[in-house]
């Protein structure tokens, strides 16, 4: 083994990747994009440097991040993806029956052409009629017009001076509500959601959303390639459709609306997901920080700023 | 940062650690042993240079091991754990307030002493006359007599020519087995759980318990400074015992039985820790391989021998 | 920096070059050959995993390697190169205004091919109507026939089972004797030549040399991306010729037969390169070991088996 | 292999030395000091996690810093040694039958405890009633007072606001030469001096010497655990002792002066210290960078910007 990929986790934890084989390589306008063979994980996408999705288990983050919020909707026919070039999370959403429209907007144009070329498993929902595809800024497209039955951001974490910094504030989230159909759901990923890291993004995220809609679920998922588990927030425009559903809706709906066998998720990989551990419920009750442009309060993540001294108090 | 530990999860993956103190490094009679304060960790202990339990989570872990199980038996009050010469394992079956005797056999001497200077957390339990210590084989002590309502196996991996080979038998689970008392409860850890490798020893430890005991439940937990989810498996000596306790359940025994407050299981944690996912459970169910010393079937881990190719295939 | 190329240079030694770009990569016939950018060292070879030659001071190595060969020459007009792929030694000879044909025989023709793709640099000596370059096995093209003032081995370390073992031995260098011209000199790379490693290949190789030849010289020069002093042996055929020059004559030889200019050596560097150290001194004067296909004696290199305490003594 | 110390040599490359056992750490009033067993190097010391000083090699650094400057000088009496805590230094000084009074300046007294406690190669130098040791500022101290024949500075490298700055300039360099007696000899470590690095720190100290003193010349030796070759600068208050010594007499003296076998330097070393090569040369030859604490003109060293485009241009 003579190659490899290094990620800094957070200051004094490293991870190192075994590499195969560079597939490409590129400083896009906005970003470095690698698409990689790693000897533990296959085909990787990796964006400056830290993964983006495996092989090995990308399923398990796009189920999570695209099906209980399709499946919390009675019948999701338009859909807007901010982000999500790599073409996954548009998988996923095309395999429900109901979508008639998905609009997947993501800013970096050479990450969709790299995703296109190396990744034979998403080849499907980039020909999908259904999908309409456009390279620009996901809030500039979304300002302009249009409603959705659901809304998924499938975004960067929020670095510091990163290009996604503004999309995890109130401002952003007030607009996608007023973006939503009636009915509507929005779900976005939101960071690493450990028993270590879960505050600096998820739980923020978590209560800004709060702050904006009336019902609001986090829910988080152990992923191997991210060497953490990671969080999403969901949320309702109607506080009524906020309940979760029974373990048998779930596979119910998922018989009837989806299409192909998922990998993932069942009534019982989706009561799992939103069973919180006790420490978790306590950062997410005693959360005060709501992320604003106009507060200049922001979500940091990725090697900024955690010690151990400030990981959350768990009583 | 200059100094590191680093530990290879599996060929091609490999995880640094910066080390900020070697508060006690030995080579025991049985294998290496170093107490350590890691960067990211906080005060950890690492055995053969893999980590065992770390400050800053491993109350997961333990509350994860001990704490379903005992909550599952009536009154336990005969408690026997092998391995678990930390100490965490001890203290928190010494929470519950009907322990009345807890035997612990741990067969490194090195490991109690150096983990009895440098873990305070952990004083109380070595102090409490309720705990009976011994060093010496797990295995041989407990043929030797006594029977337990809970029996805990708290050991390392079972590592191709390690020390803990053969205590993830059926032969030895058919030993266990007589000497629980009527209403018996066994849990032991079973390995790393993700979606990856949760097919190495989770798994097959699950098929031999089921091939001894009449009820069986695998249940798994992300662990962050594990880098992945962690497996257990808990087996009853009544088949009737085998349901899973409802959320209320977990809470009202939390509260009348158990000292002090958990940081981590509560009802809901409980109910997380038994959902698993879709691919989870197609392994379970499809898992013919029944460890065995007689038949010569063991189960292998840690850095020997997973390539992706062998992963668990989740249809 | 995320993407390393990590060598292991003894057990417990290892170098992590940061890595800017892969150029080819291809396991080849006979070894895994890597063109790539590396942040500390620009263009390099790699084989097998391990530095061949970078940009940053390649010219180190091949000046080395070849005109103290030449120089001691009267007149060389042909010569040999057995290895030697990447084409720096065969520019170097053709620096060499006497040089009236250079034959240049690599087993591996997807090196030579790589190189000529990435290495500017080399183009001319690629073109050159004296090269005759040929891609086979350097021992049974050089048995076949034809006879030469100066032979250049520029061959991989001596590992063990590697395709070279055979090359460093006393039955070998016999036969390279016989295809020397009167006067004629040899010369060959020689391994790692610091102060605790130059007993590993360079002292018995040049101890096999004395056995065969009557003047034999051992010297070295440290080589940055080599992260070592690195050695040569060179050979004559006739005794009279093995005195060094003096740095006068060396500077007046390379202003009257060489093409441009050396970036590396002139009479002053050389001179240096034959200066040894007192300890390495001492290994050469005690060396018995003569490498032998038929007395089974091999030499050993690069990660394999040295440690502090076989590091020679040096009183 | 587990526990690592790794050094960044530069950007893009690193290091790693397998770690056997640390035997002391401490953050001293100045400095991190770590005294460790090293599975490649022995038992070395490392300040502020760089490589000071190697068990397998450090004959090799301190020979070269200390023994070509007693030799020059007729019959050195007095010496001064600013820095050096860890006893080596001395060690040599002390060898030279000479030598009635040796002051031994280090301003960090935790180096020099730890130092005496774990190399008992050193205790006899420690005990000698010649050594005067102070712990005190090697520049405060020669200023108060004394004048000596040799004067040796062995000191951390220039790093940026680092201790030793000010103590590889034309104004610390022009005291020196006041404190040295008629005939006496001034020599200084001055950093990494191979092919890629020597013109940072080695060549303007070379030119500021040259510009208080009538005779310098610099010199360099690969060092295997400094993984590259290292140079000093030795000047002379008298322009006549400026030549080099023949080899010859370079043994006599030896032979003469010195009590014990030294390891690394006799006559053909000595002269292989000083031949330098061609890139070398050039580099001295067009250095006109100064270092001035009043100009602010200073060197930097280590993992302080270098690239490869601004490597030495070598002709």
């Amino acid at each position: 083994m003579s190659k490899w990929i290094e990620e800094e986790l957070e200051p004094g934890l490293r991870v190192s990747y075994g590499l195969k084989k560079i597939l490409s390589s590129t400083q896009s306008k906005f970003q470095t994009v690698d698409v990689v063979d790693l000897d533990c994980f296959g085909r990787s996408l990796m964006i400056d440097g830290l993964i983006q999705s495996c092989q090995v288990d990308e399923f398990v983050y796009h189920e999570s991040l695209v099906h209980p919020a399709l499946l919390a909707h009675p019948c999701p026919k338009t859909v807007y993806i901010g982000g999500g070039g790599e073409g996954s999370t548009a998988r996923e959403v095309l395999r429900h029956n109901s979508v008639e429209k998905c609009v997947m907007v993501d800013i970096d144009g050479d990450v969709v052409r790299f995703c296109k070329e190396a990744l034979p498993e998403n080849a499907e929902a980039f020909a999908d009629p259904r999908l309409e595809l456009v390279i620009d800024d996901a809030k500039a497209v979304l300002e302009k017009g249009g409603s959705y039955d659901v809304i998924i951001m499938d975004l960067d974490d929020p670095l510091e001076g990163g290009p996604c910094y503004q999309l995890y504030t109130k401002e952003f989230y007030a607009m996608i509500k007023s973006k939503l159909n009636p009915g509507g759901v929005f779900v976005t990923q939101s960071g690493q959601a450990g028993m270590t890291r879960h505050h600096l993004v998820w739980s923020p995220v978590h209560a800004t959303l709060k702050a904006v809609f009336p019902a609001v679920r986090g829910y988080n998922q152990a992923i191997y390639s991210f060497m953490d588990e990671w969080g999403w927030n969901i949320a309702f425009l109607d506080a009524g459709m906020g309940a979760l559903l029974t373990e048998e809706q779930v596979d119910e709906r998922i018989a009837s609306r989806i299409k192909g066998e998922l990998k993932f998720l069942d009534g019982e990989s989706y009561r799992g997901l939103f069973c919180l551990s006790k420490g978790h419920r306590q950062t997410l009750a005693a959360e005060t920080k709501v992320l604003s442009t106009v507060d200049g309060t922001f979500a940091v993540m990725h090697s900024q700023g955690l010690c151990v001294a400030e990981a959350p108090k768990i009583s």
